[in-house]
């Protein structure tokens, strides 16, 4: 899987202006454009790697000598002490990307990682493990492609893609199967229908309504376990709110298809990774 | 203190345009454009708030009707349950903004909330808490921002507006005194520089250096309280490496003048914001 | 208006830096700043009208002055001779803008237009008539919301927003089946799948697989009403390939669900509208 | 000739941003990225080509191993069943550039065959074949270059290289001729004058203003033939409004100049060519 | 203003962005957001006027509430020691937006004053005074904006919209009259031909081939004279090549129509303008 | 030191999408795409060069097969008549870039050589030269770096990485020691703050609120030794204000540390080189 070329360049100069209004005061002035290092990123933790392609981009964009061998790849496991990759190049620019490079493969690692344990959490039952719209401004896509290498999937990209309806677009319909109906007539026939529900009466609506799939919105797992019964396979369930790694192997148990976690995007913790010049 | 709003402005487009192609499949084709509601922000958790005017900016850019009233700004604490702003506009435009707007209040007050609880900690001490160039690519302006509105500082904003002196830059020109002799050599009279230390003879190096702050680089507590005591002065002092809500009290006891943590802007948890529609 | 404001805006400047270096070397030079002018849109041909807010917008982004009546809206029936809007604003601006806001009012109604031409066409049968992903470069957003007020539905957005499988993607796989299992697997849950086949024998494996649309290429009207039989409401079905205003109602009546055209975005014709200055 | 290649490049990553949200899911997640593909481009009708580098480059855009081979270059002939390029590169970025690829090349071919018809048209005669500002936003660019490889001329590129007065212009000078010479006074030395005419008297007046070009804006042929006759080569002469295939032979033969058809790029047919894998 | 507004507005956003990497570490820390002040701006020195719509634009871009009073406009003479515009705003926002608009209004007036001072030299004959394409980058609509202001005229704006053959574009034609054949065969109609000339031979090839402007570069006043003479009419003539303030009137004298300065918009002096606050 | 590559590329882009619409009228229509000419850079003039590098990315940006010979690069002396470069290309690109290039490349070197004579005329005095924020809107990063080529040092990049204290910003704090005390307190460990001032009395304040730098503005030389005297090492000292080639020599013998000169940047002299084809 390869992320759109052109966003990642692009994500990467918003991070190297940031980074760099003209010259790196430090290294610019101290070492000379000819000198050349050895380096390599090393693991300080085990879990999931995600983001070393677009890590060993910042080098390349900012030193074409660059190059790079590459252990590790998107979707792997590593473990503290693994050598994820070893590469070459000016020291000048190994310097100034460093930071840059570190910084976006921590994120995606820590995104891969903690969707991973999530994933090895729900094993043994059908549940899969899904993102959600929680996701930082400007790294969306990032963020999803590393859900995805992580062993989640994803939840529609944005609002143009998936149909959601929560009690605020029923509103004005008179039910939920009347909004249903109303949406059908107008969405194209690849966009799906999901129906955001907090109790029995509203899943029974969106059931005869003929959601795509029925969120049980913020339930505890005994009303969900119910909930799915009650729908059996008439729809997907979707299970979402306040879901934890604490939790959601009981969550998982319920019978739902999917779990969906907020913290996946909006609360990651980087995984911890170096970058050592030989 | 007033983020730079372009920027601000350009940050909120990057987000909304992640988050709709062309329309919103649901409130688009459900709601009448003309319908109006009203809404609020309420606190789910206790900390300090960050981001309601970026927040509110959301609705403003999408809905020129739009009005509101905020009762708590950036840097005010909250409790659960505080009502943090009223607002009124385009039910449509309420529904496509508010992801968009709460990923960011929630992000940016994650922050702000984690930095004070840094700061309380280190109360009756002379410590400062800053932050790092460990920030995620195209959030720097306002993760900053968020840091100082937690009572925070910032520590530089990137490579081109401070020094800082690792073995790296240090390598080819034997020894700390060589290397900021050299750089100060070229450098502007407005820009200080910062030397990463390890033990006390780099520290005593640096400060013969004249260094204008010596960073502590992972360090125990009873290092740093020795290498401070040893400068006693002759530059500031910054504590970097492994430091946590648990152990910051410690190193702030230390004497040390400032403390960096990374995970202020790496590894941020949302702050819980929802918004709600009457 | 539904589409995203941003984006819109975006569109408008792209054409006017296009359109205007740094002045109108004519209304710049000869006509007095101050200089005030009302003004109307009259459709010169009967059609349904798509693009009035954007075509409003333009002159609103040239000048804080601009005012307008908007008679009618998109998706409205327009009658040759039908007055659009009146407007008034300084002259210079409404010279400046005139190209600009008829390029895009044109060429938005001239899909529209077409577009309620194939439904009116296929009125009586349960088709509806889609677009493609053959829009032009940029476009595509205004281009799909056109269809829309043309009384058509959009196909997927882009290739991030629904699975369609050609024989390219299915090759390595040994059969449609065994390609929608593998891709199942892996697919967000808001996600369809859609196969395109091109005789019976693909048709079957299709529906065997799950697919939850099957793509009839190329086929002629007979061969179409055969497999809608043979599928049998087991999944959607789409006629594609080489179907015009034509051919539209034939194609219609053989059942399918979902009737695409390429030409109502690759091979548009202006609707024309003219700009009148009293 | 050629375009500019920065635009170029800024076309299709819009393109191409419109077309991925992120992944493509159903390239990315069924075809191993190491996967390779030989391809073709074949001509599915009989007109002028134009638009293959740009073609070309979008899957260089994509994959760095692409490598191709062109048979037909921008203004050559080409007839149905032409091979027009064979190319090989990765199946996962050949399938993602296919669409955006096909939607410029066919874009840019149409404009060409019809310019070439147009010209064709009005061969044995002196009158040239040229554009309008009636291009598509953000495309102006490439049609006018499309419409140069058809054999056509371009007319002016924006309101700042070209003055052209219309009645507006004029309303406040008494009279074409105090308008063009309060405009000379004005205008650099590079910019010509380029007058609106309906009637024999403006015509008069026009020539007396020593105006470079005159335009017959929506005359017959019978009193096109007269005014080119009364001007008599003191300015070079335009037809313009309602030209089409069918009478633009006629209007050639009025002794016009320059002939401008706003369909060329307002109303494009798109040119069919097909991308096939081996 | 008649510059494009967009282009003004992005370019003092990029100067902002320049100025500001997210906050005003003086101002934001110091001053209260309520706070307000009146200011000024004084002339310092005697010259034509050139960017006080440009520099309000900057406050106004900062601040919403920003009111101004504008008592000189875009060409206006201004002694040493006149109020040119009276303004009240947030003190905060008129500190930030003062080195920015300062930058853009006395580079802007130098680029006029500088140009008045050449039109008045030439005073008593036909010569007028041109830019040409030596503009700094980014700065090309601002530069000629203000040239005109001055009371000079614009040279072509670019490569795109005036042709001008120098002897690289001529060597493969055989000759000046070849070459302009060759050229007038294929381009638009709105477009003049310039050829540069450095001898009466190549004076008299240029005459013969019809070309609309001749260049006469690098001669002395006498050789000019004699050209002039010789072309008698016959297009008009150009000087340019190391023309100064000091020998501009003695060639425009020769009688040559056109007078070149790159020093006009490559070699500004800043005109010397003050912001002060009450 | 480099620049920034990212910031030099899309200032080229910048350059030449002002430069180029679409084609190149003169070299597009008359030379072939396959023809090459070799090329110079020859100094016409003697003083410091700069931006080398950033001329023939230029051309390397028009053209893949650019190769080029630099004989000078940033920081050394040029005499007039020495060969700075030589390359070799695409005629046509050739010529589309060298305005361009020259355009740049003629700024950066004009600043560094009068930033050359600025430090040739400090020599034997400890005072360096500086530039100012009194930059061209989108140039300040090859502005500041071509003042380092040239031998000068610079100031604070922005308002975000120094902080500068007017009046305007102690106005509402009782003074000096307020108003630092103050602005300490808030402010990050890497910034450092200067206060400018206008006599002695305010120069004891800056001194004893612990001013980094303290700016001597639009003193007399007498004053401003005085001031340095009385300052006696305690704080930095920087003179400002009508600062020339003419008096800065009897500036630096007033013991300043720093010196600082607005004209390096906002009223620059281009430096002449031309580019010759052979």
């Amino acid at each position: 899987m390869m992320l759109n070329k052109f966003y990642v360049d692009e994500l990467i100069k918003t991070a190297l202006r940031e980074d760099i209004n003209y010259v790196d005061v430090s290294a610019d002035y101290l070492i000379s454009e000819d000198k050349r290092s050895d380096s390599y990123f090393i693991a300080k933790d085990s879990g999931v790697l995600c983001g070393i392609d677009v890590a060993m981009r910042v080098f390349e964009m900012l030193d074409e000598t660059f190059t790079c061998t590459v252990y590790k790849k998107d979707g792997d496991k590593v473990n503290k002490g693994d050598i994820i990759a070893e590469f070459s190049g000016k020291t000048v620019c190994l310097l100034k990307g460093e930071r840059t490079a570190l910084n976006l493969i921590q994120h995606m690692s820590g995104i891969a990682t903690m969707t991973s344990r999530a994933v090895e959490l729900c094993k043994g039952t059908d549940a899969s493990v899904t993102d959600t719209r929680k996701t930082l401004p400007g790294l969306r896509a990032i963020q999803k492609y590393a859900v995805v290498c992580g062993g989640g999937k994803n939840h529609r990209y944005n609002l143009s893609d998936g149909a959601m309806l929560k009690d605020n677009h029923i509103d004005s319909y008179n039910g939920i199967e009347n909004a249903v109906a109303a949406l059908r007539a107008k969405l194209g026939h690849m966009v799906k229908i999901e129906v955001e529900t907090r109790n029995i009466e509203e899943v029974t609506q969106a059931v005869n309504a003929g959601a795509d799939i029925i969120m049980l919105d913020n339930m505890n797992c005994e009303q969900m376990a119910q909930c799915v019964k009650f729908i059996d396979g008439r729809a997907k369930t979707e299970a979402s709110g306040n879901i934890t790694l604490e939790n959601i192997a009981d969550v998982a148990k319920t019978g739902v298809d999917i779990i969906s976690l907020g913290a996946l995007t909006h609360s990651v913790k980087a995984f911890d990774i170096s970058m050592r010049m030989k």
